[in-house]
Formats: structure tokens, sequence, C-alpha cells
């Protein structure tokens, strides 16, 4: 066939596919994005190999960062972990090492997230109830006894009062005798998504970003091994984005943090190799594939490009995935089971260097034992007997799959034009403009569920009426607001209150004369200064925020 | 970079490869073919993308044989089902059909399989164990009873008496009144592979590639729509074969029995547009996808070009696809749902025509309502949720899989040549070539396993002590056995003895005068002629096989 009678078949043929019939189904990807029934060689024909590919752990790393994929280093295996008090989490982290887990993630109760003691009235009904309870560093000396901090790696998602967290574990640290540069893991510490979509923001965004900056520094100097951010699209998806949108929104905000710490005056290569990313595995198969293929090639082009990064390292998008929580429903809950073990499959295919897996119950309460297991041994199942670790990015090459990665990488350039004709993220923010596209597209998400264009099984078809829900269910006992309340009041009454003053005072001095904060945090964790108590202080200074309501 | 920097450029990077640490596995897929850690443009830079892809719906259909793919329509969703009596299977079936199942399968149990009644001393403990138990027409009118067989398909997994069974359903179409040219469905009735790997044979090859080729011939006539022969490989992977093994050894048994009906004169595009196939879905992802790729273009060349197939449909593998048993694992039996929606996952994106989902129990027992379900689920999350049906061969493309693609196909091509070189498939069984093949394959995997180069979640990694099974389980009551006797002893009772002994002569008569066997056994089925009746007949003629036993 010649090249013309290659075109005029193609016409026909590409003519002959809007006959189909169909299912009532939008072909569509979750996301609303149109989805041609036919992607060809002509579909990738603008790809030069070696500019937007390349090989794995080659410039842009669009098929991996590292040479070796997996061959050379599993994904790290960590489930989001905690409820109750500190002992009670503490119980499950060993459990979870114990079936073959890599590394640790803990997860905070609301009142630790927004900087609130237990003993405070605001508390009242939520401490332990949506993962552990942390008030002061004597609960954190229980959260991880017995775990040696030099020998996992821990992630912590907190953001507003991550500081004082990390102080915290620094702390301990210094109680194992063991030196920072040892330490590895992961502090969320991703403000800007907060007030983008998760809301649990504490102080208005310029001082915030001011936190964050030093928390950078502070890491980039003495705990080299600890990645200081992870920004998170993880939540700007939950909240109903597309996949674009969490893309370009989570990419727009690590660049923010990187123009933040390069006006500080740091040398983009000093810091940037610790910068992570912490994205959803939602519903699409491919379409998420492609966003995280796409995520690394925008990221190292506008690294090296734009900041002019020379270290590879720079240029490196590493990022931890977790399922989509959003996607999972109350209804027949084994169903949970399959589709984190799908979005689980999307997100290796994709290169992600950690993965937590959601657990089958987790719309119905905290993950049962039981029910973490199941999702644990869902990546063992990825890594251990598919064979897709056998090859690096393995679908390289794909029609679709590329053609895809490139749709949503210029996608994504045009939400980035956008954002800067605001002004940048945080006028964006203020403006609300981020908050009403996520919600935009929730809407739409939802009309298409109503109309039946897009299906939820259990819940838009394949309803089952007078389910009983026959998995067992946690349950966090009242107990522990009880003892943790007790745990803190006889702190209170044993701890040496000038201590207390005084790291409070040098807290003030040190927001005053602009230093950086981490210092002060340590010495006020180290002499058992409240969590509430740091973040009232710097209230004092930094004011509350409220959000810009858009209709 | 020009052509020569490029090559020293890959030279380099490919010898970095060798140095990857890895995790004790062995890179090779589940069949011990060796994986490259990379695969790029090189690797299919001889594919001809119009003669070796070309689109969907287009020879040699390498993307699928329909041009819109799932988007025209959703493979069937079969749960291969039975267990009890009639009566038993009969709700199961009314269950599943309620849930959305949009094709039925029937499983029958051991003394049904081999043409034995249930009243037979040799069925004594088996009645109902493994499917459901079939004597006579009666036990089939049960079985079907309230199920318009105008309006399913039925699939029927029997091999040596299939041919008996079906003119029960036959029978009971007539019932039923509706003409044989609006039933669909599909009988396996491969018995080669019996004699290959699964040895429920009960005829030597010749005789019993007569009655397969009478049924092939009458149904050609008159069952038009019924697909009376399901070549599947199936069973010769449960029983250890590699993939590529499963693949030719398939597809060799299919071209046999083309040939067979050549050899009586039957036009190949009268009968070759419903021969169909059955293949498994096994553990290792991308090599599943790429067999079912390659088992479509093997197919449509040689229908083509060596048996010149005319009509493009005598080129289209069709097949239905069912997931590994022999994967699943008694431990931890939740782990796998989570291998069969992988499994799953492969089929849909191989381009299955239709889909069984084994259920996390059975290995234990037969599945439970609950565990069919979640199986059935799996299914319509993958159609209804992923987004994998939007467009047609999404891994199309890729280089790994185009490039195992090419060469399974060719290594397929190399096991044609040896079982020609054979004398052909029949003399290949004689000489014991497949079953010392396929044994070969099996106890390199169990090597593997052993030296744990190869995992098995729960088996030989991740094992837990004394776990407690905390699933249902499926118990046939042995009140099924006396219950199926009392029903038969009555039957002999009240049927018409001259009519049966009338249509035992005219199956001999047939026999003899070489005649189409079909419709005396109609006859017979409709005088309530039991099963073993009828195979105890030919067997006088045909006698009984015996394995040649090769170490």
């Amino acid at each position: 066939m010649n090249l013309d009678e290659y075109k005029n078949y193609k016409e026909a043929y590409v003519k002959s596919l809007s006959d189909a019939k169909t299912t009532g189904m939008k072909f569509t990807s979750v996301s609303g994005e149109p989805v041609k029934g036919l992607y060809d060689p002509d579909d990738i024909a603008d790809i030069n190999f070696t500019e937007d590919l390349a090989f794995p752990g080659q410039f842009p790393y669009t098929r991996g960062i590292h040479t070796n994929g997996y061959r050379g280093r599993i994904w790290t295996m960590r489930q989001f972990a905690g409820f109750g008090s500190p002992e009670d989490t503490n119980e499950r982290f060993k459990y979870l090492l114990k079936n073959g887990q890599t590394g640790l993630s803990v997860a905070f109760d609301l009142p630790t997230l927004m900087g609130v003691d237990a003993d405070d009235p605001l508390s009242e009904g939520e401490v332990g109830i949506c993962g552990v309870s942390i008030s002061s560093l004597a609960d954190m000396e229980i959260l991880f006894n017995e775990i040696p901090l030099a020998k996992v790696s821990t992630s912590m998602t907190i953001n507003s009062p991550a500081a004082m967290i990390f102080a915290y574990y620094l702390a301990i640290a210094k109680k194992q005798n063991i030196g920072f540069e040892k330490l590895r893991g992961t502090l969320q510490n991703d403000i800007l998504k907060e007030y983008i979509a998760q809301k649990e923001y504490i102080y208005p965004p310029s001082p915030s970003m001011r936190i964050i900056t030093d928390m950078i520094e502070y890491c980039t100097a003495e705990v080299p091994q600890w990645n200081p951010v992870s920004v998170s699209g993880y939540h700007i998806r939950e909240a109903g984005s597309t996949a674009v949108q969490e893309l370009a929104y989570t990419l727009a905000d690590g660049f923010a943090y990187i123009e933040a710490c390069i006006e500080r005056g740091m040398d983009v290569d000093s810091f940037a190799p610790r910068i992570s990313f912490f994205f959803n595995s939602h519903l699409d198969f491919f379409e998420e594939i492609a966003k995280f293929r796409a995520a690394r090639r925008i990221y190292a082009r506008r690294m090296k490009e734009k900041y002019g990064a020379k270290n590879e390292r720079s240029c490196w998008l590493r990022f931890h995935t977790q399922t989509a929580g959003c996607t999972l429903t109350a209804q027949q809950p084994e169903n949970n089971i399959v589709r984190t073990a799908f979005q689980a499959m999307a997100a290796v295919l994709g290169g992600t260097q950690s993965l937590h897996t959601n657990s089958m119950d987790e719309t119905l309460a905290l993950p049962s034992e039981k029910a973490v297991k199941i999702a644990l041994r869902t990546q063992q199942l990825l890594a251990y007997e598919t064979g897709i670790i056998n090859t690096v990015d393995p679908l390289g090459g794909s029609y679709y799959v590329e053609s895809l990665t490139n749709k949503m990488e210029e996608q994504a350039n045009k939400i980035f034009d956008e954002i800067d004709s605001l002004g940048g993220v945080i006028p964006a923010i203020e403006s609300g403009y981020f908050q009403k596209e996520i919600s935009d597209a929730a809407y739409q998400y939802q009309k298409e569920l109503e109309r039946k264009e897009k299906f939820v099984v259990g819940v838009n078809e394949f309803v089952e009426e007078n389910e009983k829900i026959e998995i067992p269910i946690l349950q966090v006992s009242p107990e522990v607001e009880v003892k943790q309340k007790e745990r803190l009041a006889e702190l209170k009454q044993s701890r040496n209150i000038g201590a207390v003053q005084n790291s409070l005072n040098e807290i003030d001095a040190a927001v005053r004369d602009g230093k950086n904060l981490m210092p002060v945090f340590i010495t006020a964790a180290e002499n058992y200064v409240t969590l509430g108590e740091m973040v009232n202080q710097l209230k004092v200074h930094f004011g509350a925020y409220e959000e810009t309501v858009v209709f």
C-alpha cells in the first residue's frame, strides 16, 4: 500500500468507527476527555524518540527515572496507617512490617492535622478517630517505640503543623542517638494543596510558605536524605479534579516551592533532588499511566530549562502514589479490592517510587487488619507474580499511551499559562480559581453518573437491594480520648514549665528575627511543648487564613 | 543525535543494565522466557504496520477481529457454573443472570464428563461434586427449566460425550419449539486436548475425530449460529505448559479439526467461521496479552494462506478466556480476587470475546454465591469503570508487547514444524510428545519456585502461619447422589423400553454405515436413552483409548 492508498483506506476506516453501536456509555476518560476508537502510528508521528522518550533513566525521564526500573529496586510498599492511641498505631506498624511492608506511613487524627491538642474542646469526639492522636513528644515516643528510625523510612502526612511534628521526629532520633543524616522519609508538608483542595490550613499562604522554605533549607543542610515536601495531587484529585488538573496544579505547586527557595537564595541543585511528589491513581487505567509519564517529562523539562538545574537528580520527578479513595464504594466492599488492584497496577506501570493501596473497608471505617493485609498483598502480587516489573516502562511506544502522554503535557502547559496569567499559584488560590475549576469538574462527573454515561458498579448499576455488609469493621474505642487527655494532663504537671516558656519565647524571637524556625521547634519539642502550644504561638504573629468563596 | 551516536549510546546503556541489583527474582516470564530490561524502537523495526498489525477488524487481525472492539459490544461475561443436582445449578444460573451475567456456561460433574450415568458404580461419591450431574434428557430439562434457549447463549464444557449432551440440548430446543437456527452457544468438544492434557477421553483419536467432524458438519447445516468446537488451550496451560506451548498446541489442534473437515469434503468457508477457541489467562500480564494478539495473527495467516479461506470470518480467531485456576492458592484466598482481576484485564486487553473469572474459593471448593458474584463484578468493573474499552487494542505499538507478539508467532511456527515432522497432531499424541513437553515445562517452573527465582505470594513467600480460612465454603450434600439415582431409577421404569432399544440399534447402524451420528443421537435423547447407554453403545464399535506413557 502506498501512502495515498493508506490515507484513503484509513479515512474510510475511521468513518466506519462512527457507526459503532454503544452500550450507552460515553467513550471518554473518567476525566471527560474524548478517547478515539483507534490510535495508530499517525498519532505518534511527532514523537522524537531521543528527545521525548529516551531510555529509562535518561532526560526527560518519560520512561522512568531509573535505568533499571524495578529490576534495580521494587517500589516501597507503604501503607498509610494510624488510628486511636499511639500504642494502637505502634502495634499496627509492627504488624505491617512483619507482613512485608517496606516503609512506614503515619496517618494523624484531625485534631493533630489542625494543630489542636487532645485536651482542647475543639478535639472533642475526634481524638484518634481518623488517625493517631499526637499532642506532644510523649505521644510520638510511644508511636515509634521499638522502631529503629535509622532502619525504616517514614512518611508523615501532615501539613499545617508539619514543622512541629517533624521536630518531634527529630527529637526522637536524638534520643535514639541517630544522626539526622541517617534519617530517611518524607513529610507531606504541602500547604498549597490545602488551600486548593483539602482545606486543612491554619495560617495564610505567605507565612505558610515561609515555614516550608525554612524546612527545605533546614533539611538540605541537616537532614539530607529526608524529603521535606511531598507535593500532593492526591487530595486535589479526591476533591473531584480531572487527571490533567491534578497533574498541572500539583506541578504548579511544586514549582512555587522551588521558586520560593530560589528567591531565598538557595541553589536549585542543592534542594531540588529532595522535592518529592504524591499522586492519586484513579480509575481510568491508561489515563493514569499517561499522567505519570507526562508528569516526569514536564518536570524534567522545566527544571532544566526554566530553573537551570544541572544535577540530573534535580530533574527527577519522584513520587508516591495512593489508589483513589474516592472511587471506593460502601456498597459491595469486596469490589474495592478489585478497583484498588487495577489502580495499583496503573501506578506501577507509570513508574511510582512508593505506593499505598487502599483497603476495601476504607469508606466504612478505618482499615481492619485483614483488609489492610489484602491491600498490601495486592502490591506483593503485582511485584512478585505478574511479571510487570521485568521490563522498564512496558507501555512505551503504545500509540494510545504515547499520544495520551503528549496530550496531557500540552494540556498541563496550557494550565500553567493560565496560572501565570493570574499572577501565580498564591494569587490564583486567593481568587478561588483552583477551587472553582475543581468543583466544575466534579459537577460534570456527577451529571455523567446521573445520565448513566459513566458507571459505578454497585451504585448506579448492578445495585443490590437489602445488602448486608459482611466484612469486619474496625471500631476506635471512646476510651482513647479519655486516655489521651489523661496523658496530656500528666505531662503538663510533670514537665519543666520554665523550659516550656523559654521555648515559646525563642519561637517568638525566631519569627520576629526572620530566623529559620526548625532549631527552635526542636528545642521546644524536647522540652515537651505541646503541638497546640507551638501552633498557637505562631498564630499570634501569622494570624489565621479564611478562604475566598467563589460561586 | 545521529544514527552512529545513537548506536554507541544505546550500547553503553544496555551494558549498564547488566549491573542491575536484583531482588533474587529471575527476570523471565512465568513461562521461563527471558525478558529484556529495555525495549525500544529497534525491537519493532521489522514490523510492517499494514501487513503485521493493520487496523482492528483488518487482516491479520492482530489488533482484534472487530473494527470497534468493545465499543461495539462488550465481551460476554460467562461464569462457568454447575454443582449438585440440576435443580441446584438451575438456581445458580438464574442468580447469575439476575446479577448481570450475559451468557450461561455449564460445568458437568466427573461422571457426566466421562459418559458414566449417576447409577453406575464408577460414579460413587462423585455425583454432582465438581459440576452438575446429567444422566439423561430428564436431568437436562430441569437444568434449563424456565431458561428460554432462544434468548441466552450457552456454553457447555464437555468433550468425549459432547455429541450426546448436545443432542439433549437440541431435544430441549425442540420441546421449547425453538428452531435450531436460533440457538447460540458453544460446545467445548475438543478431544485432542484431552489426549494432550486433561485425560478425559473415552474412544481412541480416530473415531473421536469422526464424531467431531460429524458434529461440525451437522451444525454447519442445521445449527448455524452454534460453535461446535471450542479448541481449548486452557487445560494445556493448567497442566503446566508455557504460554507458547498453549498457543501452538491449541492452534495445531484447531488446524487438525479444520483439516479433518476439509478431508470430508467440506468447503473451509462453510464451517471455519464457527470454529472457536478457548485460552487461559495466566499470571504474566504482558505475555498473555501478546499471546492473544499472536494467536489472532497466526490463525488468520494460516487460514488464508494454507487453507485458502476467502470469507474474512474464517480468518477470525474468536476466543473465550478463563483466568488461570492453577495460579490460585488455598492460602489467603482473598489474594485470588486480585490475581483473577489482573488476569481478566490481560484477557480484555488481548481482545477476548467472552470471559470466565475464577472465584477466590475455587481451590477450596465449588464457588459460593458470594465468591462467584465478586468474580462477576470484577468483569463489570473492567468493562464499566476502568476505561480500557474506550479504545481498541490500547497496547498496540508498545515496543515490548509488539516485540513479544512477534516472538511468540515465531516460536509457535517452530512448534508447528516440530509437530509436522512427527506426522501431525495425532501421531504426536500417540508418541507422547505433547505430554512430555508439558511435563518438562511444569518441572522447570517447580524448580524455579523451589529456588525462589519465582514467587507465589502466601506459598513460598509472605506465608502466614496457622492461617484460618474465613470465607464461606460451598458444600454439596451427599443427598444429591441419592436423589439423582432415584430419578434415574424412576426414569428407567417409566420410559418406553422398545423405543430405547430402537434408538440404540439406529446408533449401531449409523456407525456402521458411516452416517452422521447427530440425528440418531437426537432421537435417542428424545427417547430418554441415558448418556451411559449411548456412550457404551459406541464403545462396542470404537473401543477405549489407553495412553502411551513416556518418561
